[in-house]
C-alpha cells in the first residue's frame, strides 16, 4: 500500500480524475444532473481529517515488548489509511466523514520470520491481525473489525523478488510486491507473469493469492491459481509450505487452502509463480456481434473452447456497448474515430467484443488470430478494426480513476461480478440486470460484460451507475439495499458468490448457502487448525458456528 | 470392479498375456532366464483358492440390520477380489498364496442416499469402510486394513450417466462408471472426456478423482482436477457438494479437498466433468532426439510451453528407447518395419519422442502439428514417421497384459513415478535410475519416460525390471527394499511422493516430510471434520498424530 496514496480515492489528485466530457454528457442524460464542486470530493484525497481519531489500545512500550525488532506505527493517519478497502461503501465512508474503527497499530515485517513472530505474539495475547497487501479489497476484506485490539500486518516492506528459475520458468517473490514491481523486474529479464487485474497498479501478489484473483488476460495466462506453483505461509501455529510441483497426487492440494484464504488462515509471505516469455508480439481487435448478448456469449464460448483461444476475450452487453460507444475518453474505445463509429452504428444494436493475442512467437500469434477471425466471421460479426482494442488495452487501468470522477460528481458507481456455466449465462444476465433496474429505478444504468471465460462457463461483471444524491449516506443506503437483492438473485440463479473479488466481510453471510454446512465446517476446521485463537482477520470469510467472529 | 476379472492379474486369461518373442529375448539377455511354466502363473488367474478364507465378523442378520435395502455379499471369493489392489506386491501376494485380511463384507449401494446410509451405519458402529472403484490402486489404497470389522463399499452399481449439459459441455456421472462406460456414452453423442490413464479399462471416475489421476493425453485434456467441475460426496457427517462453477473466488476451493481424498474423507458418488467435442481428427508421430535424456526433456519443455502444445507428448530415455526398439510386439513401437528401424539406428543413441494431436478441427490440428514439427526440427530430431506413434496409441492399454506375462515368467516388473520442476529433472532422472541399479544389481533394467508435462516441469515415470526368482517372496522382498531406497532418493531430489498414483498405504509414511507438520494437521482436521470416527479407509493417506489409524 502506497502510504502517499489519497484516502478514499484511487487517483493521485483530482486533476487525474476529471470526468471526460462525453462521459459527463452520457451520465447527465442517463443518471440526471451531477452535483457541482465543491462537494464531498474536497474531503476525499485530502486526508479526510475528520475521520482520524487518535486513541489506540496499544502504547509504544507495549509495541516494543510485543514486536521486538519489527517496524511499526501508531500514527493515526497511517492507521486510518489501513482501516478500509476500496469498495464503493469504503470510498463513500471517507467522503461521508464516517468515524470508523481504526486498527490500533500497523506493523511492517520484512521477512517470513518477522511475520511468524508477529503472529505468535498476537496469538499469545489474543490480538486480532488483519493482513493488508495493496488494500484494494472491494469486499470488506481489510476493514478493521470492531474488536478490542486490532493490528494490521502490512506487507509493504516485503516486496523483493527472491529468485528467478529461468529453466523452470518460476519466479519466487515476497508477497507484498505489487503487479508493477514484479512485472518490471520480469520484463527486464524477458519474462512476464501475465496477471493484470484492473487493480494491477496497487494490488499485491499476496492479495491476489488470498482472494483468488483473476487478471484481464486470464484466457491466455490463467487465473492466479494457475500461476501459483507454491507458497510460504506464516500462521499462528508455524510455517506452512504448500506446493512446489507442477502438479501432484499427494492427497488434497493444500495450495487450494491458501488460495482464497483471505488473511483468515495465515499470511502468505512469498510465492513461487509460473512466468512466461515476455510476449513481444501483441495485437488487439474489436468487432460487433449483431443481436443480443446471448449471441455474444456464444461467440465467446466458441473462442474459448479452442487451444487457439485469444489471450484476452471480452464481450460487452448492449448497454455497455452503447456506453463505451458514447464515452470516447479514457475507458471509451472508439477514440473519436468517425469511420469506426459509422461501422459500429451499422452493426448496432449489438455487443462489442474485444480480443487480444499475445505471444513471444509471431507464428503462434498468427495461428491464434486466424482462428479468432474465422470464428468471428462465422458468427456474422462486423469487425471494427484494431484501434478500439488497442484503445481498450491502453486505458484498461484507468477505470478506477473515472470512478473517482463519477463519485466526485455525486453519482453512485459500483461493480459486482459472478460466474456461471454457459447454460445459465443468459438467465443470470437478464435476471441480475432486471434486479438492479428494479432496485435503483429510472436514474440508474446497469451494464455487463464477460471478461473471463472458460470452456464450461464465464464470469459476468456488472457495472452499476445511479443518480447523484447530495447526502452520501443516502447513496450508501441505496447501494446497500440493492446489493442485498443482488446477492439473493445470484443465489437463485445458481451463480457464484464471487468470481474474483472474494468473500471478505461483505459476502461472508452468503457463503454458507453456497458451500453447505459440511463445507462450512471444513473451513472452520482449517481455521481452527491454523489459527486456534481465531485472531486472523476475524469476521472475514468464515465465522464460528455460533455466528461469532 | 469386474467381478469376473481374474485374481492377481490384469489380463482375462493366460492366452491374452503371452510374452512377445522379442520381449522375451530382450528379457533373457538383460534379466536372465525366465522361469518355465507351470509356475506361479498357474495359481494366478484361477482364483487363487488357497488365499480365500471364510470367516467374516459379520452375519447375514447383522448385514440386514445394518444396511436395510442395500445389496451386499459375504461370499469369501468376492470379498477376496476386493481385498487388494494392483501393485506388484498386491499381484505377487496372490501368486505367493499369501493369506491376507479379507474385508468382512462388500456392500453395493446404488444411490447417493444408499451411500449416506452405509456410512452412517458404519460410523455409528465403528466399522471401517474401504471405498473401492476399479480396484486398480497401485499404492495400497484399497488393501483391507487389519482392523476388527471392515466393509468394502463398492461403487459397482453406480455407473449411470445422469446428465449431459451440451451447452456447457458438462457431463454428470455416477462415480462408479469406468472410463470405457463413460467414453462410449459420450462418443455416441459426439463428446469425449479425454482422460486415458493406462488403467482406463478398469479404473472409475471416483477412483480418478480420489487419486488425482492423470491420463496419457493430459497435455491436451488436462489432469482429472482440470476436468472436475463439481462433485457430490457422501461422508459420515452428511453430504458435501463442491464446485459447480468454472472457477470462483469463494474461499479455499473445496474441490481440491475431494481431489486426492483417497476414500479417507468420504465417498464421491457423482461428478460433473468437463467434456469436449470428440476429436474426429487425430494424428500421431514419432522422432528421435539425438543425445541424452536431458536433450529430450528440453524438447518436451519447448513443446509444452506453447498454447499449440500437442495433445500427447511422451519422451523415453535412452534405456526405454532401446527397449521399445527391441520389443516390437504390443508395447513396442516399430511394428517390425525395417526402414524405420534403420532410420532410428542412424539417430541413436537418443530418446524416442511420441507426439499426438487430437482436435475436432482440422485447421487447429494443422496449426498444432506445424508448431511441433518446427520445434522438433529446431532441436535436430530425426523423424521416424507416423507409424510408431500410431502403434504406441493402439497398444497403450496393453502394458498391464504384458506385465502379467513378465510376471508369469517370474520376472520382477514394477513402476514408480514422480514429478519435478524442469531445473531438477536431469538430476532426478539420473539419481533415481542409479538408485534402482544399485539396489537391484546386474540382472535388472531401469528405464524412464516423461508422459505428463507442464510449463514448469514434468513427471518422470520409471519402469523397473529384474531377474526371475523361483520364490515369489524373495522377489517381493527385493522390491520392498528397492522401493524404500527409491522413496528416500525422491525426497532428497525434491521430487514429489507421487505425480498420479497417489499416497494410499504404501506412500503414507513419506507424505509428512513432504507437506510438513502444519500440512499434516490440516489433513487431520479435514479428516476429523468429515469422518469423526476415523472409519473411512483407515491407514490410507493420513494417520492420527500418535501414528494410529
Ligand atoms: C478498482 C479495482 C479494480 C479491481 N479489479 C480486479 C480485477 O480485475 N481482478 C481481480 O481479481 N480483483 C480486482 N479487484 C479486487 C482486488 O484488487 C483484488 O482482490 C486483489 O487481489 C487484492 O489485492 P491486495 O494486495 O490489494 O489485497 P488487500 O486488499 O490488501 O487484501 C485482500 C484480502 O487478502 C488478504 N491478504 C492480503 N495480503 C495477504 C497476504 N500476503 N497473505 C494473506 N492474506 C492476505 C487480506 O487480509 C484481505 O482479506 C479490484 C479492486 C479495485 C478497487
Ligand atoms: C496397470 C495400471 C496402470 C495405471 N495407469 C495409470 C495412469 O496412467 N494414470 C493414473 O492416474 N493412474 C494409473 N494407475 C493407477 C490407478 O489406476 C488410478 O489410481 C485410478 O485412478 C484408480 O481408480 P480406481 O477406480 O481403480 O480406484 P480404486 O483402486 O478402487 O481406489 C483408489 C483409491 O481411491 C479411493 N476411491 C475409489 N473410488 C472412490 C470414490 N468413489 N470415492 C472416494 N474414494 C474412492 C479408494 O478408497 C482408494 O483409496 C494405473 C494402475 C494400474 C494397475
Amino acid at each position: 500500500m502506497d502510504h502517499g496514496a489519497p484516502l478514499g480515492a484511487w487517483g493521485e489528485a483530482p486533476s487525474g480524475r476529471v470526468l471526460d466530457p462525453k462521459t459527463e454528457a452520457f451520465a447527465r442524460a442517463r443518471l440526471g444532473e451531477p452535483l457541482g464542486a465543491p462537494g464531498p470530493s474536497e474531503t476525499a484525497g485530502r486526508g479526510a481529517g475528520q475521520t482520524v481519531h487518535d486513541n489506540s489500545a496499544l502504547t509504544p512500550e507495549r509495541m516494543h515488548a510485543l514486536f521486538p525488532g519489527v517496524e511499526w506505527s501508531l500514527e493515526a493517519s497511517l492507521r486510518a489509511r489501513f482501516s478500509r478497502g476500496m469498495s464503493y461503501l469504503n470510498l463513500m465512508s471517507w467522503r461521508a466523514g464516517d468515524v470508523v474503527r481504526l486498527p490500533d497499530a500497523v506493523v511492517f515485517p520484512t521477512s517470513h520470520d518477522d511475520v511468524l513472530k508477529v503472529l505468535a505474539a498476537c496469538s499469545a495475547q489474543g490480538i486480532a491481525v488483519v493482513p493488508v497487501g495493496g488494500g484494494t479489497s472491494v469486499t470488506g476484506g481489510v476493514d478493521t473489525p470492531n474488536l478490542n485490539t486490532v493490528v494490521v500486518c502490512s506487507l509493504d516492506r516485503m516486496s523483493e523478488v527472491q529468485n528467478l528459475d529461468t529453466e523452470s520458468g518460476i519466479v519466487t517473490v515476497q508477497a507484498g510486491a505489487t503487479g508493477p514491481q514484479l512485472e518490471s523486474y520480469l520484463k527486464d529479464r524477458g519474462w512476464t507473469l501475465g496477471h493484470f487485474p484492473q487493480s494491477f497498479e496497487r494490488a499485491t501478489i499476496g492479495g491476489y493469492i488470498a482472494t483468488r484473483s483473476s487478471g484481464q488476460s486470464s484466457s491466455g495466462y490463467g487465473r492466479i491459481e494457475d500461476l501459483l506453483v507454491g507458497a510460504e505461509v506464516a500462521t499462528p501455529v508455524g510455517t506452512l509450505s504448500v506446493g512446489g510441483y507442477p502438479a501432484s497426487a499427494t492427497g488434497p492440494d493444500l495450495r487450494h487452502v491458501v488460495l482464497g484464504s483471505e488473511g483468515a488462515l495465515g499470511i502468505v509471505t512469498s510465492a513461487d509463480l509460473r512466468v512466461r516469455a515476455f510476449p513481444t508480439f501483441r495485437e488487439y481487435s474489436a468487432a460487433i456481434v449483431p443481436g443480443d448478448f446471448s449471441a455474444a456469449a456464444r461467440v465467446v464460448r466458441a473462442l474459448t473452447r479452442s487451444p487457439l483461444r485469444p489471450t484476452i476475450v471480452r464481450a460487452s452487453d448492449e448497454a455497455e456497448t452503447k456506453a463505451l460507444l458514447t464515452m470516447s475518453g479514457p475507458g471509451g474505445v472508439l477514440g473519436g474515430a468517425f469511420s469506426m463509429y459509422m461501422r459500429m452504428r451499422r452493426a448496432l444494436p449489438g455487443s462489442l467484443i474485444i480480443v487480444g493475442w499475445e505471444s513471444e512467437s509471431a507464428t503462434t500469434l498468427a495461428a491464434m488470430r486466424a482462428f479468432a477471425r474465422e470464428t468471428l466471421a462465422d458468427a456474422g460479426t462486423v469487425s471494427i478494426g484494431g484501434r478500439p482494442g488497442r484503445s481498450w488495452v491502453a486505458s484498461r487501468f484507468l477505470g478506477p480513476y473515472q470512478r473517482d470522477a463519477m463519485m466526485d460528481a455525486g453519482y453512485l458507481v459500483e461493480t459486482f461480478e459472478t460466474v456461471v456455466v454457459w447454460s445459465a449465462i443468459d438467465d443470470t444476465h437478464h435476471t441480475l440486470a432486471e434486479v438492479v433496474r428494479t432496485q435503483l429505478g429510472d436514474d440508474s444504468y446497469v451494464m455487463a460484460h464477460i471478461s473471463h471465460s472458460y470452456e464450461v462457463g464465464a464470469s459476468l461483471y456488472f457495472t452499476v451507475l445511479a443518480g447523484a444524491r447530495s447526502d452520501p449516506r443516502a447513496s450508501m443506503d441505496r447501494w446497500r439495499s440493492a446489493k442485498a437483492a443482488i446477492m439473493d438473485a445470484l443465489a437463485e440463479c445458481g451463480a457464484a458468490v464471487s468470481h474474483h473479488h472474494g468473500v471478505g466481510r461483505d459476502h461472508r453471510d452468503f457463503l454458507p448457502a453456497a458451500i453447505g454446512p459440511v463445507g462450512e465446517d471444513i473451513l472452520r476446521a482449517m481455521k481452527t487448525t491454523l489459527d486456534p485463537g481465531w485472531i486472523m482477520n476475524p469476521g472475514a470469510l468464515v465465522t464460528r458456528s455460533d455466528g461469532q467472529r
